[in-house]
């Protein structure tokens, strides 16, 4: 793949680009590429041409140009849609015959597989509303408190607020802290506070752990949350408050003690049988062949009628109690096993459902790594973006053990059994550019990115904040954190923040970083953090470019990383950094066209001179600016 | 993608890396990595790592080094074969924590996509004969003509075998040279001479053009080629000299007249109807818009059933009567049409019927283009492999029109409106890696290597040796045609020779390129040429590492190429150059501990001095010799 470069010819699936959004089959959409001039300022391309599969056949249009002015062209062809995902990338002819592809994952100069080829779904059909949110994560254990009444079951050890967080071990998922739904509800103002419009559940169904992964009911929202009622009382709230809310439902397995499975294996001619898959000595597929979690089979019709096909299923019925979408658990093992592999029909038979109680309703899917097969449109509309946007950052902004970045920290590298590295800039963009580039850009942007979750450490740990489960005010990894934080608030995509985030929590892993929300040692939160949080989610809401625009790099160095964000009303620049650097040199050009002046956003100035763009140099450090043309 | 680095740790699916050829769902097979020490003679891993996709989650194993000597160590782990298709890769966890990913399309410095990563079927099952095969594709109507007495029919315009070739214009498919099949059978010396072991027929069925790509009926060989019993006494005499045969089925579309579309078209009660797609006021779907070529429905259980579904079908029945299998037309097409994709569906259909009547026949796809995602293994074997060794072929080969290199053909460029490129081979192997990691390996293997076909203009074309349709004997292609004819003979892959290839033929475009065999005219044969393509196939006949060994990069210059061959009983090394170079600098552990003797296959002497391995500078030449080790 190429590196950045800051006149190379753009395309992308936003509305500057791409203005029909969601087209239908048969549809001729109109498609925009631009063409920067060279650097000598003349023409970049002698011809463009728009290369699309059609019904497996690659087919060929040429692009007529649009209008020239002095800075670059714009060209613009008609696409047809002829299948319900359609592939298709340019080749931009230079002047001197040596063309060029240029596809989702960047510009090449060499023949490339269709991999990355840009990619429209007819089937895709994004919420409108998805991409306006900011979103927080809640794992109700570990949140806030209210009195529910709820015995105390069997299975739980209970805690107190301040006990430290068992993260290793048996009793990880049995160290129960008491958080509950009205406990949220109590709280949604420190989400109205930060500026976040979208609540992420983690699983409020009753199970016998504090994460709850292990449903014993779909049916019911577990009494030690405070049941039903709790919930329908948060949702309410939250809308009250205009916080959308989506839940998070295991379609992979059930728990051990879900009455489903207990009565499969007892009763072999049961319905509830051909849920799971059971052999004849009663042995059972489970996920990741831990025996308490059995993995359900999604052969059976029942199943499917039960839990996610149709009116009468679990996913419909909770979006009629209010939800405003599903996080999926594990889609990427669902319904695969052996020879089997019925993801893709559990993936449409949900949305289907969705769609039919819910027109608007968000279905995202949970995959660790390369979920590009299954995000082609039909099924899910995004997924956590752990490969493109997670990932990549964290060997960014990887700060080291608090002794220094490069310093091994000993971390789980996503369930890598190595370190996690560190990679210079343009590697980073490499890494997003590919993994993006294998996903229609609509499923790019139906997707969630998180700095962190409950799954993972916490990001303050992995910039060099330390490891002791608390919030770092030394403040040691801070400043790479909110380099991190500005590009989640910069990026397209939908950011999530993991509760606590936004004080400095650190954490070691997943379970260590489920620390009980520290309402009461507010003196301890790290202002200058959740200040950034403020001021970033603020910039994000008050910013359609940064919503909703087009991603286009300008630049990639080892320690500094140039984008701007496109949208028909407006464009913003964005410069972070995660440590001092030599100046980018950007070409004026490569900002379009007349005199441009760079209003600043966060601050720091930056000006056009000589035809160059002048970015700030220090770092870490994170600024951006509002494009004004005059 | 890093460019190729002799030291870079190696795997792919050949035997020595992979000795479990034909896994089973559910297996534990041996994996191998090999990994040179690094330059300063350590070794250059603390740990490797298989990183294996199971269920649709990634799974991790670690390996063990099973042997370690002076070059470099083998590490060894096992991979569970858990899905039908399997997917893997290797962390190679170097001395200093920064780690590398070995997958199918080369080692990366950062986290790549799974597109590229390694894969095995337990459903490819290549039939074990195809890899050792040497092709030879003849187009009927212009191989050799006989007395068939059957008539002329009423759309043939009747050419004498010196007639120039109408490659333009409404006549290109009525053109009729006469050619027959036992035409064929009498010049099958001419195959044995040249040591070609593979007979590919373009279509035999009756139809209305020369081609015979728009049948009008699969059940009867065209008269004019000599009918049924010719192709009979053909195979026979092919299969007398140990020479397969295979036919070549459009499951794409038929011609528009035959019975099946004559009879859809006015009855629309009919059964044939549903073969087709054709609307109620008679509009019906064809192949690239051409109406004379209607486009065939798969979702009829009964098409199905004829042409390709079982026992009584078309594919069925001529491996009964002796085909060795089939390349299936149009293979990219083939069921694919707006909103359907039933192209999988017809290919495991097809290669279930091949399997019960012929477990060892061989089907081949059609593909112009990245063909990675219809090569999973359940159907097709293999691809005809234009956009991994073509078109990669020819940007590196490519000598411009006679006035020498990078002048402008004006040529094809295989369906792009831009001349064919120059590109170094830097890039070419990049391209070549790419198209083929995202496919297992075997699914390669199962894949035929042109220079060229009836679909595209003469290799020596491109190669600068003329566009007059004639034999170029001024030898102003030959040099860089022969690179070409030493890649092909010596990559992994079923090497297929276009008919008159071997004579130095030119051409403009595929139907410039169909030039009746000169039989009569053998003094103007470029001897030079046809004694190059005897010598070839020899080397590639005789030497088991180039018919089923490994392929490993050893070197990528913009002029010059060098690559191992490894098989567990033989390694051959591969120098290949399109002009005069500096001498590559490969260090002499890249080929293995001890002292290695390099035994020339084509004269060049090439040593190993103090660590080096010093190669022939000189170009456009080929060169090869098989290491022995002492």
């Amino acid at each position: 793949m190429s590196d950045v470069d800051p006149l190379d010819p753009h395309h992308d699936g936003s509305p500057l680009y791409c203005p029909a959004q969601a087209p239908a089959l048969g549809d001729l959409v109109p498609l925009r590429v631009r063409v920067p001039h060279g650097a000598d300022g003349t023409p970049a391309a002698r011809h463009v041409v728009l290369r699309s599969v059609r019904d497996g056949e690659p087919a060929i249009r040429e692009a007529e140009v649009e209008s020239t002015d002095e800075a670059g062209s714009w060209w613009r062809v008609d696409l047809e849609v002829a299948n319900p995902l359609t592939s298709y990338r340019f080749l931009i002819d230079g002047p001197h015959g040596d063309y060029r592809w240029l596809t989702g994952s960047g510009v090449h100069r060499r023949d490339v597989t269709d991999a990355g080829d840009f990619k429209v779904s007819t089937e895709h059909r994004l919420p409108d509303w998805t991409t306006d949110q900011v979103g927080y994560q809640v794992f109700p254990d570990r949140f806030a408190r209210s009195e529910t009444g709820a015995p105390v079951p069997d299975w739980a050890q209970p805690a107190d607020w301040d006990d430290p967080v068992v993260h290793r071990g048996p009793d990880v998922p049995i160290q129960w802290y008491g958080g509950t739904l009205d406990g949220i509800s109590e709280h949604l103002d420190h989400l109205d506070g930060l500026g976040a419009t979208l609540l992420y559940l983690t699983p409020v169904f009753e199970a016998r752990s504090t994460h709850r992964y292990d449903a014993v009911s779909f049916d019911h929202v577990d009494p030690l949350l405070g049941g039903d009622a709790a919930l329908s009382r948060l949702i309410d709230a939250a809308h009250a408050r205009g916080i959308r809310v989506i839940g998070d439902l295991t379609t992979n397995h059930t728990g051990e003690h879900h009455p489903w499975f207990e009565k499969a294996l007892v009763d072999p001619a049961s319905e509830e049988r051909g849920f799971y898959r059971i052999d004849d000595d009663g042995r059972y597929a489970s996920w990741l062949d831990i025996a308490s979690l059995p993995k359900l089979d999604h052969s059976s019709p029942e199943l499917a009628r039960r839990l996610y096909d149709g009116a009468d299923s679990v996913v419909a019925r909770w979006l009629r109690e209010g939800l405003d979408g599903w996080r999926i658990d594990v889609a990427n093992m669902t319904g695969r096993l052996g020879p089997d592999d019925l993801a893709h029909r559990v993936a449409r038979t949900v949305r289907r459902t969705i769609t039919a109680i819910r027109p608007d309703g968000w279905l995202l899917a949970e995959h660790g790594h390369d979920a590009s097969l299954d995000l082609g449109g039909d099924g899910w509309h995004g997924t956590m973006d752990y490969a493109g946007f997670t990932r990549p950052l964290w060997s960014w902004l990887n700060g080291g053990a608090q002794d220094g970045p490069g310093i091994p920290h000993g971390l789980p590298w996503l369930g890598l059994p190595v370190d996690v590295p560190v990679r210079p800039g343009e590697v980073t963009v490499r890494t997003m550019r590919e993994v993006h580039g294998a996903m229609p850009w609509r499923s790019m942007v139906g997707s969630t990115m998180h700095l962190d979750s409950h799954d993972v450490p916490r990001f303050r740990t992995v910039t060099g904040g330390g490891v002791d489960g608390w919030i770092d005010t030394a403040g040691v990894g801070r400043e790479r954190h909110l380099v991190g934080l500005a590009m989640q608030m910069t990026m397209p995509g939908v950011p999530v923040v993991f509760a606590g985030d936004e004080l400095g929590l650190t954490g070691l892993d997943g379970e260590h970083a489920r620390t009980p929300f520290p309402w009461h040692r507010r003196d301890e939160w790290d202002q200058p953090t959740h200040a950034a949080y403020r001021d970033w989610i603020r910039r994000r809401r008050d910013h359609i470019a940064l919503r909703r625009g087009g991603l286009r790099w300008l630049h990639a160095g080892a320690d500094s990383l140039t984008y701007l964000r496109e949208h028909p009303d407006e464009t913003v620049l964005v410069h972070v950094a995660r440590a001092g650097h030599a100046p980018p040199r950007i070409p004026a050009p490569a900002l379009g066209p007349g005199d441009v002046a760079l209003a600043p956003l966060t601050g720091a100035v930056a000006r056009v001179t000589d035809g160059q763009v002048v970015l700030p140099t220090d770092g870490p450090a994170a600024h951006a600016w509002v494009l004004d043309r005059t």
